[in-house]
């Protein structure tokens, strides 16, 4: 089984995770159920940290990419971890300004900021905002300079690297609505008018290259041409930036056919490329900042469904239906993303029956995998899909007009709400 | 321009719908905003309605699928159009209560209803449970008998016919989440348990056969099969089953490539054929019910966004940014769906520079759609979506915490909030 760091099976033949039975949540906090492990995330927070301080003297910042999983009780966790954090909008900022993070550590992203969005950036000091074209950098001046404010920016630069990975998750090559391509010369031209702008504070470049990636190479290549260019930037502008964002992408296991490498192997590469490129240049090597998100809370998570229903098509195939589906899980329907589940309160049987798991939506695209090699299950039982701390809670929709799930946290053996489950008078709060 | 009958243009090039100005409805209520036209909305309730009155003497029942759109508001046009609904979770059932719906006019669907669900369905008196595996069934009758209630029953059948459209939207072969098979005798053998089952009531049978079906040919196709089998469950049984509910999937046109039926055309063809069956088995015709959604509000919404940045790629495309995207309409990113679009505050402009649409989401996959030629346009200007009121309000997820957008009803030239816009508390409002 997978992630059997912080997965196990009790005696009674119950998944656990963190130590607490899967069966005892279910029947506790009722199903759909999401479960994020507080331990897991943290040791995933340190590793990144220590590896960090091991490889590259600790000069640099690790962001949560808190689009992975977002909530109160997450950047609570990073305040206490000494994470900076990624944000995205204004409901994250707001979310974790909420929960009192530290607005400082805040990496604000996004390839369409809204005025609304750069203007509580200013208010609240968000520590770095990532600017992604030129209009932005002409509005977000304006503004700034209106303030009476001199945020700290950096540039999103498309390095022109193809890392593999699904096509709909590929970022970094010059065709993307991220970012200033450096081919094209308009990175530089970005570059000028940054230094330039009279309320803005040029600290250094942001890229990033992909999602689940499982190499380090086309990482070490990305900080390869980014030093390259931050020399360039040097050469006509007489300018060492200070910092360099090398962005997320590290790919995690979702099942054993995923190959990650170890979380630490990545700021070791990198540290050496950038170690290497600041000799060849003779330059200071930057202040660098990484922004994992599914590989800090992926594999901390899981969801727990009751089958309500099995359905044997004879010679086809077997549904069992679950009363969750596409509305907390959208990836199989997204990307035909695979994940490993497990008969949570069945644990210890042998996984020797292939069945195809079927969410609750009025749609037949609404699957949470297809052909999966389960423990034999009937209605009632429990299933526990794996490795759903990352895009689970944080892309869950109300199709079908289903409320939200829950999310628990374990953590030394106990289980705490981090998120309320919705009400029926949730959904029809803003109706009129 | 599509969808004519409700969208023009005025004096000022701005785009309307509804006779209201789109560039009057985002100054007023921000953007993004999903605007729904009331009088096409029951324009295609009367149409649906009147086919079945003109070609079946109004022995039916159309019933608004209302997962296509569903707020408390679109319940009450339900109402005062005199259509049935079909609701598929509390959720919906829920909304349609609160809203004043009268219970007997649901149809709940589902092919995992809970027992909270069903214990619902049997307490409101809801018209019509569409049972869809004999686990349901045995679950349905127990309850029922233990609360003294009779429900009214429709099995819902697979009737084998795979009617052409997308993978992920096609129902009703047998290799389906869905239902009972046909050809495996499942479907008799569910029959027969209904009919022995102590407190239900069988009053027919149902079958959906796929989504954005543009031909009338597979629908008469699936009342012919339904109706033989009602007369092979007459020969069994000697019961005459009273109703026949024909599901949904009528076509719409979402860009001048789909090439829709007018909507009168299906009753009107299936009208004939469940006829000519009946004259065939020498039995009576049975009570119809439709469950039209898509058809009913899709083209009757649009969604309006503001251009936050423009951005050209020489030689490879040219990307708009607008401050919404899969968060509100995850159907590009789910199914490629094709949409038209126009920019509303130049509408009276030629269609002559080829975009591609980037929402504001964290991921490249966030995009409104490829490639579509519209109005040149910078930021600032107003980008109206067509054809956006079905999957879109009732699909919108909270992806990068990015609240929904508010949906605001037009109707005789005015226009009112019907969902309200969520908040930056909202989007905490479950946080611990």
């Amino acid at each position: 089984m997978l992630t059997s760091e912080q997965l196990s099976v009790n005696e009674e033949g119950h998944l656990t995770i963190g130590g607490v039975d899967t069966v005892w949540l279910a029947e506790n906090y009722q199903t759909p159920l999401y479960v994020m492990n507080e331990d897991t995330i943290r040791r995933h927070c340190k590793t990144f940290r220590q590896s960090v301080q091991q490889y590259y003297g600790g000069h640099g910042l690790v962001c949560y990419a808190s689009k992975a999983f977002c909530c109160k009780e997450v950047y609570r966790v990073m305040t206490q971890e000494q994470m900076g954090v990624d944000a995205v909008s204004i409901g994250e900022m707001y979310t974790a300004l909420s929960a009192g993070f530290n607005t400082e550590h805040i990496c604000l992203h996004g390839n369409n900021k809204t005025k609304e969005e750069l203007q509580f950036a200013l208010e609240h000091g968000i520590g770095r905002i990532v600017v992604d074209n030129l209009t932005e950098l002409s509005v977000l001046n304006q503004m700034a300079t209106e303030m009476k404010k001199t945020p700290r920016i950096l540039l999103r630069i498309k390095p022109g690297i193809d890392a593999h990975t699904h096509d709909f998750i590929r970022t970094g090559q010059i065709d993307s609505k991220f970012g200033f391509a450096l081919e094209t010369g308009e990175a530089l031209e970005a570059v000028q008018c940054a230094l330039t702008a009279k309320s803005l504070r040029l600290a250094g470049l942001h890229c990033h290259i992909g999602s689940q990636i499982f190499d380090v190479s086309p990482f070490v290549l990305a900080a390869e041409v980014m030093m390259d260019f931050r020399a360039e930037i040097r050469r006509r502008f007489s300018v060492e930036l200070e910092e360099l964002n090398l962005g997320g992408g590290f790919g995690i296991s979702y099942t054993h056919e995923d190959r990650p490498v170890p979380l630490e192997e990545y700021m070791k590469a990198v540290s050496q490329a950038l170690k290497k490129k600041a000799d060849e240049h003779q330059m200071s090597v930057p202040f660098v900042l990484l922004e994992p998100g599914r590989s800090i809370v992926a594999t901390a998570g899981l969801t727990l469904y009751r089958i309500g229903a099995r359905k044997e098509i004879p010679g086809i195939r077997t549904y069992l239906s679950l009363d969750g589906g596409m509305t907390d899980n959208p990836r199989y329907a997204l990307y035909q993303a695979k994940y490993e589940a497990v008969v949570a309160n069945k644990a210890s049987l042998l996984r020797d029956e292939q069945v195809t798991l079927a969410g609750k939506c009025c749609e037949s695209g609404d699957l949470l995998g297809e052909n999966m090699m389960l423990q034999k299950a009937d209605a009632g039982d429990l299933i526990a899909v794996l490795a759903t701390g990352a895009y689970n809670y944080s892309m869950a929709s109300h199709y079908n007009r289903i409320a939200n799930p829950a999310v628990v946290m374990v953590a030394d053996g106990k289980a705490r709400v981090i998120v309320k489950r919705e009400t029926l008078e949730d959904l029809i709060r803003n109706d009129q």
